[in-house]
């Protein structure tokens, strides 16, 4: 099936910009509404985290290291490298007896408008404690340390990586039909976006076994600690403050978006067909909306949505909207 | 008829997200080659700077004020808000005995690293001057001296505004449909993908004739200044290097770019359906590419098409290509 019309950019009274994707909504038994192919299969990229972090806690590896909730949130993460992170980060090493070199997620500058101007005017370069990801990989550490593996726990085939694609495979209900090695190194492995959902929806109806505990968890740590999961003015932070902790949200890279809503027992996985991150931001909004979990009148909705587009004068020259079909 | 299938992203061996388009080539009797809806209507953007600039040149204003091709080049430029563009943008202001305040572009802040990290560091804001639209707002103001109109010359009923649409108009072979305001706020007429495709070849087999010469003349200008119409870094400039000035290339926001291509007599003009950058600087290497004016061992190519995708430690996770049905 064919990717549906998702997101239009608006300029003055013509349609300028036309984001596709597929999008889908399940319930424990199943899909409840899609748009788009739900069967596609994607990259979950960074969407996927609290996957991820499942063998974290089924193992005993957090609680055997102590870890917090908040560190949980940040296991979670695609942070922005603020001191906040940066330093959550440093100190769970520190606490490991591990060093930033023991990291394998590579370096990038971090999008924390503060760090960011800290290190460029005193030209300092980021360290991997900076990179988005350092908080995954710092629980991906902390699970070695558990199971007792090499240090290369980046390698598809490594203990830590094993116990996440079983976890994958397990929730998502499906066999992989392959991995990509993500922007951090570690192996990410494909699904469909029914298989993502499904994910999500088990995660939002959780049991009392073992997994259920973990999932329960995991999406409490993330709608405890909104400011861990991404930063200031990112929209996964901006969206679970605006929900009051009610639904967890993740994004993923190249146009990815994932929601759990407990109270709802339902998840959502989505993807924007070309990539772009403004696309997926506004879907997961109008489906957010749709399922009446987000208050139209809340200033997110016209930050990442409806609101009006504009220029370098503060001129009104646009608007973003949802396509016709698609909710919001 | 529905947008073709121009770029793929690809991760491992599976395509993760995917461009669409439309994209035509014209020579002066028409439409030589298609792929999507060569009559897919779309606001050219900044593409079309060059047509806007036809007026500063045709009224003898550019001569009386003494323009060199540097600046016409500059009137022509999406440019970084580098030290030579501001410089450049403060001379000519000068000349014209005006202010940066005499500008309606508006702020922001330059995409040159160099320039951004000055501003950053000491704690300064951009000026108009910096806008990368500010070449062609200097140009407007050189028109504006010459028609002497009032200060407001960004309204669309200012003579500025008129001569720039009845120029488009012309040039596009069309009625234009309708406008919106750009990002800097002057008016950005609609035109469909073949009109300002025949644009482009109009500007590729100018005459001699007076519209001809000033077409000729910002080519030439554009072709000899690629510094100055983006910058470091940019497409624009290192597409025309790239290709030692034969070819005379432009991007526009919102996925758009043009290409005049003088020797042969053609002009492209393309646009990504979602708006993505990297989606319309791909597609203008692959038809650069297809139209042999482009060598395929330049570096170019692979920086902005077929070059693999690295992560942040360095590691190959994926690439770009064509997609099938799309040449290049």
């Amino acid at each position: 099936m064919r990717a549906a019309e998702m997101i239009e950019l608006w300029r003055g009274d013509r349609r300028e910009s036309l984001h596709l994707g597929h999008a889908v909504i399940c319930d424990s038994a199943g899909v409840v509404e899609a748009w788009g192919s739900p069967g596609e299969v994607i990259f979950p990229r960074s969407s996927c985290k609290m996957i991820q972090a499942l063998p974290l806690v089924e193992s005993g590896a957090a609680d055997a290291a102590g870890l917090s909730d908040r560190q949980l949130a940040l296991a979670c993460a695609s942070h922005n490298g603020a001191h906040i992170h940066v330093e959550a980060v440093d100190r769970w090493l520190t606490a490991l007896d591990l060093q930033e070199t023991d990291l394998r997620c590579g370096c990038h500058m971090p999008k924390d408008t503060e760090e960011n101007r800290r290190l460029t005017c005193s030209d300092q370069k980021p360290d991997q404690r900076h990179n988005n990801c350092s908080g995954k990989h710092a629980g991906f550490l902390t699970l070695n340390r558990h199971l007792g593996g090499g240090p290369e726990y980046v390698e598809p085939d490594h203990p830590v990586q094993k116990a996440a694609k079983a976890a994958f495979e397990e929730v998502t209900g499906e066999d992989s039909p392959g991995y990509g090695i993500d922007g951090c190194s570690a192996p990410n492995h494909a699904c469909s976006l029914t298989g993502l959902a499904s994910a999500m929806a088990a995660f939002a109806s959780s049991g009392g076994d073992r997994r259920g505990q973990a999932m329960r968890r995991l999406t409490d740590a993330m709608r405890a600690h909104p400011e861990m999961v991404a930063g200031e003015g990112r929209a996964c932070t901006s969206l679970m403050r605006a929900m009051r902790g009610k639904v967890a949200v993740k994004t993923g890279a190249e146009g990815v978006f994932v929601a759990i809503l407990p109270e709802q027992g339902l998840g959502i996985a989505l993807k924007a067909q070309d990539g772009a991150s403004r696309a997926s931001e506004a879907a997961i909004v109008a489906l957010l909306l749709h399922l009446q979990v987000l208050d139209r009148d809340d200033p997110v909705v016209s930050t990442y949505l409806t609101g009006p587009i504009r220029n370098w004068r503060g001129i009104v020259t646009g608007e973003m909207r949802t396509a016709p079909g698609f909710p919001g």
